[in-house]
């Protein structure tokens, strides 16, 4: 595909600064792009790249409107460089499909299931009895749906994926590889030394346009509904324990730990290998910082780090302190000094 | 199913406090039960629903005797509520199964293995050759079995695990789904700059009636035998090294790590995001804190947190102190300009 | 495989101390040994064993010598211990495949793929359109192999291994089961209070005699390639975000995240759990403690630890002092009064 710089800005928004009549074949980062390339900067710390790149044009926000264009490069000035280069970017997605409409041959798919319009299903996929697939969903090969799971329209679940059974996925709805959706949850009742497992007979419910990372485990209810919210998006080998509730357009990054009966609220971020403990409740919009141990519920707004995790602006100010804390010892061991010296005692 | 609360006391024990004859058909959560179900209390959070559930009797331990009764809704009244509700819920669980005796007419299973009575294995599994699955074991579609693998009686394989070759699993044991036991431990000998693979032959023994989550790694043995002990409970994602022992009992939660050759011992609790070094021994009935940093062996009942891990009731001390230290910091420094004011110096 | 210790030194080197006509049948743990076996010491820990092992001969480093022979049993001596014994284990390895030369019936190989001499596919593998398979390369049953996905010569993808479109794997190449290679990056454009998938177009390229564990995540780039660096050993369960590169010879330990962009280079160790933000460098040969947290860039041959991560030596003397926090609260309190008394204040 070929497109002048004047059609991505219309396509996509922005204003052109310079000759909006280079063509552009493609999308690369702003190290490695060459003639005919857009690029674009949306992270500060590649701002020295603006005068070195040899993209014929770039993308930047209006904050670098000047640098950009200082050596007569054409560039894309957009309120969001990192919005607008997505949007860019699906422009250029090519059309290549891994999975053709229709069933594969070798998939296994029981005559109860409900296939919707358009829906592909991969080879060797397995497809249980009462399963719903909507309008042009796609099942890559390798995935196991379990009895009277169900997926919405428009919604990917990639190779190996395993949904277990009477889970609700919506659409619109992206679940990478090896991913597991149902499995039971961690549930035992101590008697005497041993531990009966506690079935888990609820499901779990994953909202529309949630996007959800490989290897990821999100466990069913014990009873109820583990849920994640419309528009939430999980990083890989993250993990949900059991009647976990995660409201909408949260972003938990990868390997977060989440424990049982746990409420997170919407526009949360979860921070890499964070750990929260279950029957807990974190409020809209909270921040937790990564590898905090979250061990109490955090109000609404409210940004946490460390462990156990404490406000953002506490923890900071204790690792400051910790630095300097080799040094306070000697300094309390000098004043100890000082006092037995003018107190004349030992 | 429709049960009176008379016949449940009768088939899992309690007293019944208040009408026995109401029917049930079913369980809940104390917040989403309503008519007809039978909920409990165990976690004392949810006290304050005793009074505003909807459920038609509940299940508690004797010290909400009183509370549960008060207004009049039927009661059972049992040592262990967690355990008691376990046992209905059996009662309740759905005949259901997702995989019918038999072999799936997808499944490859090879000539040389062996099948107990009722074996069922599920779509496109793979069965390599001198396998042995023992009476009634289900094996879910798109599980691998390796070369002389072997599961015990009344087993659980869910769908898409991986077990490698020679591996051993017990009877009444559970794996959920993308977990892989048998994989190579992480074992390499430094040759100037690269490493070489050592070469890791021994296998994994997985006990009786232990329950393995999704998306688990056991690595086989460099030489001799991974071990998991009878009855031991493993949350998802957890890291298993080679030559790990772990003893009968015990409880991993989610995301732990242990590294090669170390020993857990029996009724051992290791929480969520632990890691544990290699070559060290964790005593019986020992307990470690979600996200500590094990660096050495814990005696038999000791109860550890923090990173590094120290006895909880020091980590605990040092947690209160560090919420105090920028505070320490400025009463230190007021101390040495009273000093400095007392001695007139500097 | 029956082998005298004289032969054994022949192949893999050493220096025998003792009869090295004893005949050799197999290795195994020095607490496990028995007659016919040949066993090692490498970790100083089970220099106890050396007098009780049942072995017929053991392989020490220099060190061990005496200790070794004193008793008689033959020795081989090598200047690395643990290396010699992978090699010895290497020549018992049994010749046993799991997988045979040639493409499984049950699959699912695209017309357009190319496979070279001697490559294995096994059950239920899919293959779609353009992969290339190199000579000898061993595909087990249930990987799945995306669209133009390559694999070199002698490489082995064990079972339900998934390999996105487009990524390419070298020679000798090893990963686990349950792997993910090429999952989209988490990538995303917040807009207003939601967030637009950034669509991932790059891929990852795996270089020569890499091994990666089990239920590893490697994503695909954004745009560009997320890079593992030729012999570089990654352990289970770990996280390597979009656009990393990882240098050569690199050791990255189990349950390790490294977030996007970030750069490790070559002969570096991240022990288990540690944790990199994004958009770092990690020098060549530097060591990152584990369970770290690790927030800037790190020189060439530094250790750090700790949370968030130092210099190893001011971590460790941080770590000391915290053990005596609380008696230095004690102290300062102590000091607060004496200067009460002193001063006659308050």
């Amino acid at each position: 595909m070929s497109i002048t710089l004047d059609e991505v800005a219309k396509l996509v928004g922005g204003e052109v600064v310079g000759d909006g009549s280079v063509v552009l074949t493609g999308v690369a980062g702003i190290k490695d792009a060459g003639p005919g390339q857009l690029t674009f900067l949306s992270n500060p710390k590649y701002e020295q790249y603006l005068a070195e790149t040899h993209a014929s044009a770039v993308v930047v926000g209006s904050e670098y409107r000047d640098a950009a264009s200082s050596n007569g490069r054409p560039v894309l000035v957009a309120e969001n460089a990192y919005g607008t280069i997505a949007r860019v970017m699906a422009l250029f997605e090519q059309d290549a499909r891994d999975v053709e409409p229709g069933v594969h041959p070798s998939a296994v798919v029981d005559a109860t299931a409900e296939l919707g319009a358009d829906v592909a299903v991969g080879a060797n996929a397995v497809i249980l009895s009462g399963v719903v697939l909507g309008d042009r969903t796609v099942v890559h090969p390798g995935v196991y749906m379990g009895r009277s799971a169900s997926v919405g329209d428009d919604s990917v679940i990639h190779a190996n994926v395993t949904v277990r059974a009477e889970c609700v996925i919506g659409s619109r709805v992206i679940v990478h590889s090896g991913t597991v959706i149902g499995s039971d949850g961690f549930g035992f009742a101590r008697e005497d030394d041993t531990c009966r497992k506690v079935p888990q007979v609820g499901n779990v419910v994953v909202e529309d346009d949630v996007e959800i990372g490989a290897n990821v485990c999100i466990d069913r209810a014990t009873i109820g509904t583990t849920r994640i919210g419309r528009g939430t998006k999980i990083d890989n080998l993250v993990q949900i324990a059991h009647n976990v509730v995660i409201g909408e357009d949260s972003l938990i990054v990868a390997q977060v730990g989440i424990s049982g009966s746990t409420e997170v609220g919407k526009n949360v971020v979860l921070a890499g290998q964070a750990g929260l403990v279950g029957h807990i409740q974190i409020g809209d919009g909270a921040m937790v910082g990564a590898q905090a141990g979250v061990i109490g519920s955090i109000p609404a707004g409210e940004r946490v780090s460390g462990y156990p995790a404490r406000k953002h602006s506490i923890s900071k100010r204790i690792n400051a302190c910790l630095t300097h804390l080799p040094s306070l010892f000697a300094r309390v061991k000098e004043i100890e000094k000082r006092l037995r010296d003018l107190g004349g005692e030992d």
